[in-house]
């Protein structure tokens, strides 16, 4: 591949690439960087990611469902593992610490834009087919990898005493990078044989996510239900 | 039944009162009634209906494929015709009178709010049973009859010359009553039968969804995506 | 197209010719037509497929939920009320001429074979996306169309006295043939756009629920459950 | 609870109780007992469960989709690890063991009693709720531990020198005993509150998936596809 050519998961980008830009480097982002997140901000993210992981499992549940290979049973087992075995605890860890106990997070009312992402990601994998189930969920995963790495180029970043470093290099840590590549390659692959009709309508699902996403970090922001 | 005793039915209602009359009584509902509401307000929300009937029509369509009898079968086909040969059609019509042509609606994004609320009701449907489905869909249903009539009871109601007073007719309608009203025959007899941490679940569904539309007035309210 | 070309849809018959022989060619089809299938051959068919009919709409109710366009909506639409508002109905007739009321059609156990093909069908429209489905739907309905003209053009074909007449003249219908041709030509578009790796993939869902169709036949003859 | 008390899933049970018998004392049964099952016989059923493995993963990740808490997301998981990571090994190494490559399981063509069972019940789950999904999921995980019980108790099974010992064991281990129990225990909690009109669906649930798991064996003991 020439330097200049776009893999087909690029073209997904650039095709709503002021929404992506507006989601990757959002104010809620920055301010986490930056470490002058306000800490009921980043509270309020938090438990609210807590409700989205809970809809996140089911989305790879469903991904398990939507299977047509061993293969495919395994590449869905394993996010759920990763999701229910290890960030789930990692998250009421986190709360813990930012003051949470993990029997407040179950009467924790779900916000709008929890709900919005969640579902419009559920419905895609349940109108369409794997394949569309992947779009819709990787803004998240290959989203939050792209943030990390982005956060850890920025001189903005604080790195000595910003309490959301332990985030920021969960995100950046080799294991979730991985995940995140293993997933690009796989989309990769399925998109390069679709037809521009079929990437088309992909693409629309990408970026419907992509501004949900970004109005999970408005959401933490606001400190809004 | 005593006259002050509740049906199933209400007791959903009345489970998230303050929700059922913020949706019910809100600000888009008075200013529409006392036809005051902006006309940019109305189209805004014209157009965006028109995108929430595509999906409430899939959402009818799930209920055709969770029915478990012949009846079940006629109820969801019945309000698939309502809403496809009937109420898109409509929504052209008064489209064009306020100037948006029908080629122009598929062009219109999608607004947060209407993403929200449908694939919510998408969501619930799939994952949990025709009850389920059903307790997520009658907030815009019933409400939207509850509030053509209640519109119609109040002093501030401006009936000569009202540009939407043809909206309200619609919602006032026999046709439209009678529906409403099958439908909540049919909810008060299965919730007759649940247990109360059932009950409990389906209204957490039902609050939610009353939330959701309240959300989508206030979306047309402010013409926000 | 040269005469030669097949169409995508031709393809996807070609690549299970047996199976699809198998089918429209079953001995159960060869003596509807002769008229020497055994009463109570037919009626087993009949009550069988009185049952089927309802799975089918649910698989059409499951097409409009997968829809992602009004005219998407409008054809699963058009083939519920072809389904619900006259075929179910024509079986309740034709029942009762065989001597079979509508009450006990209800208390008819489920056939295996009528289990396997629907259930088969429901979970391929599932799993997968729009065409998915349609394809698995594709061998009853085209099949039905296609084993009509077939058995018009036989010679052992018994044209007066055959009880069995009226069941063909009504899949040899203008009308049921006009809807086989519609969906024949929404295959070949959607079709013609797939790579082969896609192809493969639906053509071996084809290939199944041909087979499960031909066993549906094969049910009627054995009277079996 | 007196000693003659029936649990729910007991009535369950006892609601079909000759398709239960029919299908847990089985020929395949009892010649798997008697170590007199034909190695082919065995081999037909082993490759074919092989591939109901792969739908029966579906049926649990589908059950992960479906789940309405942490708790339900964990036992979906935990039954995803079971059959994904040990089952199918354990398939894999016992195909090997009677004659038969991993590379060859993939192009065993599926039998109809494994499309009518999985389908069956992958549909009873998308139609209806996590208790119908369990409801048609539970005549195989207590089915096959409560047969390896009765096996081990009667005067027939043969424990030296029987090529089956191995398969006997695996669900007489108090591994799958526990997880069977643990299943058991789930329902009859469930269960217990149902009305009777839901139990009354339910039963006609589990009763077609007996009588589907029954159809199985037979697949086997006749080496039908």
């Amino acid at each position: 591949m020439p330097p200049s050519a776009l893999t087909p998961f690029d073209r997904l980008k650039a095709a709503c690439a002021d929404d992506w830009r507006a989601y990757c480097q959002h104010d809620f982002v920055r301010q986490l960087g930056a470490g002058t997140l306000p800490g009921e901000a980043f509270r309020h993210y938090l438990e609210q990611d807590y409700l989205f992981l809970i809809h996140f499992a089911r989305a790879w549940g469903l991904a398990v469902y939507k299977s047509r290979s061993v293969a495919e049973l395994r590449q869905g087992l394993d996010m759920l593992k990763a999701i229910v075995d290890v960030e789930l605890g990692l998250h009421v860890d986190y709360c813990r610490q930012w003051g949470v106990a993990e029997d407040d997070l179950l009467r924790i009312p779900e916000a709008r834009a929890t709900m919005a992402y969640t579902r419009y990601v559920l419905d895609a994998g349940n109108r369409g087919d794997l394949l569309d189930l992947h779009v819709a969920l990787v803004p998240c995963m290959i989203g939050y990898a792209e943030i990390a790495t982005w956060l850890n180029a920025q001189p903005f970043l604080k790195r000595d005493g910003n309490p959301y470093a332990s985030w920021i290099a969960m995100y950046a840590s080799d294991e979730f990078q991985d995940a995140a590549d293993a997933e690009r390659r796989w989309l990769d692959e399925r998109l390069a044989s679709v037809d521009p009709a079929r990437f088309a309508e992909l693409a629309g699902t990408f970026r419907d996510a992509t501004r949900l996403e970004a109005d999970f970090w408005q959401m933490g922001l606001e400190r809004r239900f």
